[in-house]
């Protein structure tokens, strides 16, 4: 429980309206200020209070759990939106509930967990603005705000291009302005191997680990996947998971296994004789998922979970019933006829298909964004209860530090709000009020978020 | 003549090959280095040089007409990529052209002009690499260079953003490198007037000079565009073109002239009455002739030139002689016709187009945009001597300080290669190669321009 201080002012705020067609009514003013994602649940009152710097404070509730000796949360006092993490990690299933209330004395906090309390001081911040002295203001309000959905993701990728620790670590940052919890990091792919292995520092260049490619009888001197039929494949694969396992304390491993190529194991004469002994015919996918599953056991014998691209599902690999596939294939009919598919059979799921922000277009695509929804497919309570969120995705293959954060901010917002907020929250012209001014504080916080339109902000970005 | 000391190295160079279709081949090595764009005569030798930056220097050469007291011509020694301005300023039809050689023991520069010297000055700038020792190097060469084009711009908006004056001076620098050298300032149109009149310091709020739009008998309280029937208006345009024609000494003035919105007018019933006194009848594009004539004639009275969008050619305007006509509509096929069009009736012309670089597409657009050519359009030679060049245009309506520069650059690259090389320079994997490099160039150099595919830099953008 936070308590602040706070003085009053009375302000009139007026109600907002809902239409869902075409592009947003830019003149349409949210009767929710600038709150981004909207909490769950939320009384405004039109009684606004001003609020000093000379004598606002934010300090614990006499019976708050979180003591003096929490130095973490103590530094985000002083900065309030910087993050508390008194010990251990959050994990997805990590309460992130909280309730938040501002009336004529304070502004209390209350949350069962650090995590929860983090989401508040986020929200708590959004609630204040500037009068024309500058002076700051809050409105009077009662908040009571958890997530829709567990998984609540942005995926960078450093394989296509180097991205410096900085553009990573203000990502991070905007994640938390925009309630994401989940990081995923695709650190390693075909183009380059930037993790830095301790167990073998020479991995970026171990060849011995692909399969040769053949051009006709002889080796091209080229390599394609990882060769699925030796043994010190999987002694290899065993020792670094394990090493992995330890540098990143996650519960999850997501292992790929997303668009694979066959030419160069159909080229390959040993692999050919492995599939005939094998009985795989001509089916590569059945080699594929031989090798799959040899990593699933590894994984597992690791402690982690893992998560896969939805081809390891779709090839009909043995997966452990707590695995989290992850939807990125097709279009709207496509991957909602995947999710209920996927979640009949009784396997936990999250949606990417229509989040690749690296795909851009001319124009407010954050509307299109904003508008798909992971529950909306066509399937029982208790498949939707299966589907644990969303991703949005920045493939790197046209992104590095000199457009990364423009192109996922605030992009990546309107699929924040979606994985965080109420199902009903759907007005664009609402949303579009609440985005400009949430994009302006990202802008002043020293994220440079590209503007959704025509629009100014109080304070310009002046990075460069 | 502006002589170097180098000395001698042995390199091997192969030779490029010539394929147009589709995505570029990126494996593919210029045999032109980095060259960006691509001077018009280049002699390449296979034997390079290395550059000591201890004994390495430029100097006036004995017969060079810039003497020691061109102290900004010095300044450019110092930092070799700094321009040169001894006095006066560039137009389009000042010599840029230059020789450069690069023997074994001088590199020689020969430019009439300072602004030849400039241009020679980037080029030599982009001829040095590092061996793996991080020792500078060229290779001997002869280059003979001129531009295509006279007319290659870059086209700013600062009308729906603000954009700081650093960005702005930094695009300045990123044109340079890409021998551009016409900056269109778009600086005010609807939604903001940014510049700072001292005649009319109140100009941004003067809503007399705009027409009262009408709903129905009475006005609505808005304003739509300037009000045509007024002395006052011609008044006001009077002093502040003369002022404007004081401020910037380009020989130039853009009076834009485009997707002017007809429906204020046709409310306002003084305007209905002044249509019915002309016998405009219900031709509103009669109405904004009239208005853009007068323009015309109070510029011409500044001794300016002038330059309009197409829709005042369109529209059956009186317009003088040396009047510039930008176009910037239709597809392929609509522009071509128009720009034949155009020059048949004698008029000169620069193309825009295919070149609205505002409009972001997913993957490698950077080949469509290199691929347009002024001169693709049927018509005589004397029709094409009348096309001047051509402008990239990046409008604001999604761009501000945050992401201008990464969506301008590299895209803007190719088309000043198109502007200012030969026109059989088409070769899109040969321009991949040198484009990926240069894009490293100007990253190295301060400016954040996005990649065009997976790849990396020797030095990654640092800034944020």
């Amino acid at each position: 429980m936070l308590p602040f201080a706070i003085v009053s002012l009375l302000v009139t705020v007026s109600q907002g309206c809902s239409r869902h067609s075409g592009a947003p009514d830019t003149a349409v003013e949210s009767s929710y200020g600038s709150l981004w994602p909207l909490p769950q649940k939320v009384r405004f009152s039109s009684l606004s209070l001003k609020i000093r710097g000379s004598s606002f404070q934010i300090r614990d509730a006499d019976e708050s759990s979180a003591g003096p000796s929490c130095s973490l949360l103590k530094n985000s006092y002083r900065r309030y939106y910087e993050y508390i993490f008194c010990d251990g990690y959050p994990v997805v299933t990590s309460d992130e509930s909280y309730e938040l209330s501002v009336n004529q004395t304070y502004a209390v906090l209350k949350a069962p967990k650090v995590w929860g309390a983090l989401r508040g001081l986020e929200t708590f911040s959004q609630l204040l603005y500037e009068d024309e002295y500058g002076a700051k203001n809050s409105n009077l309000i009662e908040i009571s705000d958890f997530p829709r959905f567990q998984h609540r993701g942005v995926l960078l990728d450093t394989s296509r291009h180097f991205l410096p620790i900085k553009v990573i670590l203000a990502n991070l940052e905007a994640m938390a302005m925009n309630k994401f919890n989940v990081f995923h990091w695709h650190i390693v792919d075909d183009p380059s191997f930037p993790y830095l292995s301790r167990t073998f520092p020479q991995l970026s260049q171990m060849k011995d680990l692909l399969t040769p490619c053949y051009s006709g009888p002889t080796p091209s001197g080229t390599f394609g996947p990882v060769n699925p039929i030796l043994n010190t494949t999987y002694d290899f694969m065993n020792l670094l998971f394990k090493e992995i396992s330890a540098v990143f304390p996650d519960p999850y491993v997501h292992l790929g296994g997303d668009e694979v190529d066959f030419e160069c194991w159909k080229s390959n004469p040993d692999i050919t004789k492995f599939m005939e002994q094998h009985s795989f015919g001509e089916d590569y996918s059945k080699l594929e998922s031989f090798y799959i599953q040899k990593l699933l056991d590894i994984v597992t014998s690791t402690q982690k979970g893992y998560m896969i691209w939805q081809e390891v599902y779709d090839n009909g690999v043995k997966l452990k019933p707590d695995t989290l596939i992850q939807v990125w294939k097709g279009n709207q009919q496509q991957y909602q006829n995947e999710m209920a598919k996927i979640t009949l059979s009784g396997y936990k799921t999250f949606l990417s298909s229509p989040w690749y922000l690296n795909r851009i277009s001319y124009g407010q695509d954050w509307t299109s964004l904003y508008r798909a929804d992971p529950h909306n497919f066509t399937g029982t309570d208790d498949q939707k209860k299966l589907v644990i969120g969303g991703e949005a995705c920045m493939w790197g293959e046209y992104v590095d530090s000199t457009n990364l954060m423009p192109r996922m901010w605030p992009r990546a917002s309107a699929v924040g709000e979606r994985l965080w907020s109420a199902k009903d929250v759907t007005d664009v012209n609402d949303a579009y009020s609440r985005l400009a001014k949430h994009r302006c504080r990202m802008v002043e916080r020293g994220i440079p978020a590209e503007p959704l339109f025509t629009s100014f902000c109080r304070h310009e970005y002046k990075g460069n």
